[in-house]
């Protein structure tokens, strides 16, 4: 096998991080077989080193300097030296070439434009973006809103690639999500007494609770009173629905002293409130996503008769995140048939979707 | 119903944190038909608040004080007052007790003893410790491992009562493992030259790289070359069967430099090494967990032929890490049939298993 395509293979010189093929046949060979590197006047082809090594990998290329052969692992080498993370970009185009897709590694500050299964440059438009990325990268929300948003007004989809640490891939489809759901929030007779009980408060008065908990979905009866989340709490002393009072006092508790108290024990909860508002708003019932490691589960209407359709983590404007975690969120969200959104929570609240993708 | 169930439900006298049912024929009721109270010199039964609250609720008990009736609300308030986490024990207790558990709260440091259904003090052993959380509690491996080991050497299945903000309840069950696989390691006959890549490694010569993957089924092939994660590559240096290179200069690279690169990457490596060497040593192949948001998958044999049995985190001794990431752990690794190990790394390294129990 290697004797024979060896023979067949054709050459190419290696100048600088640019491997030139000057011959006319077979430059042309290249380019009408796989759209490899760029035609140049007089004939030849011009190819990046990810090309080069991909070919000479395969046997379809040999590289000379100098009159003499460059040997794979030398090119290899050289490639590493010449191109910052090279083995991370070179894994992610060598696996979708052999996936039978034409990559162009010239896409600016994306890593690589994919075409369609068939389709060419020059031919069709390319499908999809994809980012060559290190599974120690940062994540970074706010980057990637931009991408998704960028991706999605030329109507392409936006794909991470990760590598780990054991050089396997995995692909994640990311656009930019609207959730809306269908609550309206009706408004019951009478202002209910819930009581703080530290971690959560209580609606004792049997008719209060009832009303209250029809009224939006808020909170769960348990015998016959209901028991309030902290957010759910807080949003609706907020929003004049309930007298907020101390279960061991009964005197009143304002909004700030809630807040502040919750804080205690939950530090990002003014942050976890902003995006319960915002869902809130959306018309999306949103209760803890606590078993799933998450913090929201979120429904787009009776969470008694529908299943949770997202699964909602959020992190304010700016942060900077772990791959693994998100790795872990997506995966557990696809495990539960669930849509992971990731919230960036600025002055206004921006989600972004990931999903597993196979190429 | 509540008229009936009212006109025969017994008294009881409030004092302090106990309640006193006297009447010896209603205490014997009580005792007799469902261990609640402890019975009393004279014929009664003393009980403690979780106890009474819920037999209030269940409108079994009417409680007085002082000649007047205590309402259900009050009597509630009052066990607020007078417990600790009054709320989270309870609602941990009224769901044992609603799916016919006798449920003990005289546990000492643990919260709750459980008998088998159809069990009963001094007539069977209990069955399970059961402690209640909030989800807010600290997650602290050496405090659960110390329990787990406490409850292994009586029998018990110790388990853990997880209560999220909407009060709804996860139950985890807790025990110590010792992971065991049968990975032997052979010894290749030349030493293999890895070329550092700054987050990995490869051996580019062909006949290394094969010896080196078969030999313990180090790395990943990827075409001709084998890639090497950091652990791998630490490992394979520190046992003398690669000699780690600059990719650039081929210069060679010693244990200590190249653990200090892979903490500037991953500021946890050393951590993870002495975890990689431990499952190493018990036979057991580890490769990342990245897929998964955990450090490791582990293997029991070839991971060619064997589905990884395990994932595996793990923390520094005397780490304290939130409930919520644990939990969404636990339900990743469910997902994808696998049983998760939090591994304790200290002098020596300790795994504890959790999985999600329905009692």
């Amino acid at each position: 096998m290697t004797l024979t395509s060896r023979a067949f293979a054709m050459s190419g010189e290696l100048r600088g991080d640019r491997v030139i093929v000057g011959d006319p046949a077979e430059a042309s060979a290249l380019y009408n077989r796989g759209y490899f590197g760029v035609p140049q006047p007089g004939g030849g082809v011009e190819m990046d080193l990810l090309e080069a090594v991909y070919l000479v990998e395969a046997e379809r290329l040999e590289v000379r300097r100098d009159g003499h052969r460059v040997t794979s692992p030398e090119l290899f080498r050289s490639a590493g030296r010449a191109i910052p993370s090279f083995e991370i970009r070179y894994l992610v185009y060598r696996d979708l070439r052999q996936r039978g897709y034409v990559v162009e590694a010239r896409g600016g500050a994306l890593d690589f434009q994919v075409y369609p299964r068939g389709g060419a440059p020059k031919k069709t438009p390319s499908k999809y973006w994809v980012r060559a990325l290190s599974e120690r990268a940062v994540f970074d929300l706010a980057e990637l809103l931009g991408r998704a948003e960028e991706a999605a007004s030329v109507r392409k989809t936006l794909l991470l690639a990760l590598v780990d640490e054991e050089s396997d891939l995995t692909y994640y489809g990311v656009r930019e999500a609207r959730p809306r759901g269908h609550r309206t929030i009706g408004s019951p007779k009478e202002r209910a007494v819930a009581h703080f009980l530290g971690d959560r408060a209580v609606v004792i008065d049997e008719a209060q609770a009832d009303a209250l908990h029809t009224a939006g979905f808020f909170g769960k009866m348990v015998g016959r009173r209901l028991q309030l989340s902290l957010l759910e709490t807080a949003f609706l002393l907020k929003s004049g629905f309930v007298e907020v009072r101390n279960a061991e006092t009964d005197r009143s508790i304002g909004l700030s002293r809630l807040i502040q108290e919750a804080k205690a024990i939950q530090s990002d909860f003014p942050l976890r409130l902003r995006a319960y508002e915002d869902l809130t708003a959306r018309g999306v019932i949103s209760k803890t996503g606590f078993k799933f490691g998450s913090h929201f589960r979120a429904y787009e209407g009776d969470p008694e008769t529908h299943h949770a359709k997202y699964l909602v983590h959020v992190v304010p404007k700016g942060h900077r995140g772990a791959w693994p975690e998100i790795s872990r969120a997506v995966r557990l969200a696809h495990g539960v048939k669930k849509q992971i959104l990731f919230g960036e929570v600025g002055p206004s609240v921006r989600y972004v979707k990931l999903e597993r993708f196979r190429p």
